[in-house]
This record gives C-alpha cells, sequence and structure tokens, in this order.
C-alpha cells in the first residue's frame, strides 16, 4: 500500500492549455481534477450531478441563468446538478474541480471544447 | 437557485478546537468538511471509503502502519478504504476533508474524540 503525496502546484506545471481537466487523484468513484481556463467556455449543465470549483489561482466568474458569482483563490462553490453554467476568466485562473468519474466537461452540450480523460 | 461563494478562511475563522470537523459544502452525497488540527489523533480506518485530505495551511503527518507521508499547504493525499491511519500535527494545521456524508471521523474507532456533523 502506497499513499502518494499529490503536489498542486507540481502538477500544475505538468500541462498548458485551457479547459482541458487533467485527473490528479480518485476518491472512490470520484475524480479531483485540475483544469486551467481562460476565456469564456460553453453554457452547460450536469444532469446527474453537482459539481465542485475551488480556485486555486486566480480569478474565475460562474454566470447562471439567473445569476453570476466570482470566485477567487481560496473560494469554493457548488454548481447544482441540472444548473446551467458558464464558466469564464479574464486571466488565466487555475481550479480544482471535484466531480463524479464519469463526468464530461462539456456536459450536455458537447461539441469540439470537450475534453478526454487525461491522468497526470 | 442561490449559488454560495463559500471563503475557507472566512469558515476557519468560525471555530476553534481540535479534531471536530466543521461542514463547509455538500456535493450530491459527499460533504467538504474543515478541520483544525493538532497533536495526534487516534488509530483509525474507514471500512467504506476513500478519504481526502487537502491541506489549506501548516503542515500535518499521516502515519500508516507501513508508511508515513508529510502534507504541506498545497498538498491533498487520498487514504484507501479499510487503510488504518493516525493523523498528526506539531502546530495548528488547517485541513479540509472531502469524505461521504456519513463519514465519522473515528471511524472504526469510536470513542470520546468522535465529532458531531456540524455545518458553518
Amino acid at each position: 500500500m502506497q499513499v502518494d503525496v499529490i503536489r498542486l502546484d507540481e502538477k500544475l506545471a505538468r500541462f498548458e492549455g485551457h479547459w482541458a481537466p487533467r485527473i490528479i487523484a480518485q476518491m472512490n468513484d470520484y475524480h479531483f481534477k485540475l483544469v486551467k481556463i481562460l476565456g469564456e467556455f460553453v453554457w452547460h449543465s450536469h444532469a446527474d450531478t453537482d459539481e465542485v470549483f475551488l480556485v486555486i489561482e486566480g480569478r474565475m466568474r460562474i454566470e447562471f441563468r439567473d445569476q453570476s458569482i466570482d470566485l477567487s483563490a481560496g473560494e469554493l462553490c457548488v454548481v447544482p446538478r441540472g444548473v446551467e453554467h458558464k464558466p469564464s476568466a479574464d486571466a488565466e485562473c487555475h481550479v480544482m474541480l471535484v466531480e463524479p468519474a464519469d463526468t464530461v466537461n462539456t456536459g450536455d452540450a458537447g461539441g469540439d471544447r470537450t475534453a478526454g480523460q487525461i491522468w497526470i
């Protein structure tokens, strides 16, 4: 049995590019992922699951149809299942996501920004 | 529909005392908790679930029967289900835990350090 220390900074240094989450840990059937974001993502929702965003560095916005929230480092939110949302960031922002292992980044929207399941 | 911004620092300022996790968010049937730790906890395991420790501030150690790991701010680990572990910290350390909503802090060990389910 080997339990590894997972360093967020070290994992973040391993990849570039935006909106393509990398998996860094699995707890039961949930994945912990890191993603770098910049600009606007697509409107989408996840019918079957909530989703947690925890900002590690920088600032991001999540728009909903009836409100928007700004998140800075050390802040998190839970996007409820089925709720349409559009993440964005004016400058590169580093985020940790927690969600079920089969969650697709674009949810119901699909399209060419759909990312694969990549471990780092 | 109201999505709240959850600030870790602000939540940490709301409580004192050690080894008594406070719940700050729920994602599906999982809880995100904050805990302040100091000194040694009890040896215990969780038969039915993995458990994530993410250090927010300070340093902690987790001893296992066959190894030990040190975690600093920005580092996380996944303690596998059924694996005995004993967390400790030489100075106060602030940690975020992620685990199923019914997880008891002392696992199979029970005893007087078993904490209730307290939201902040």
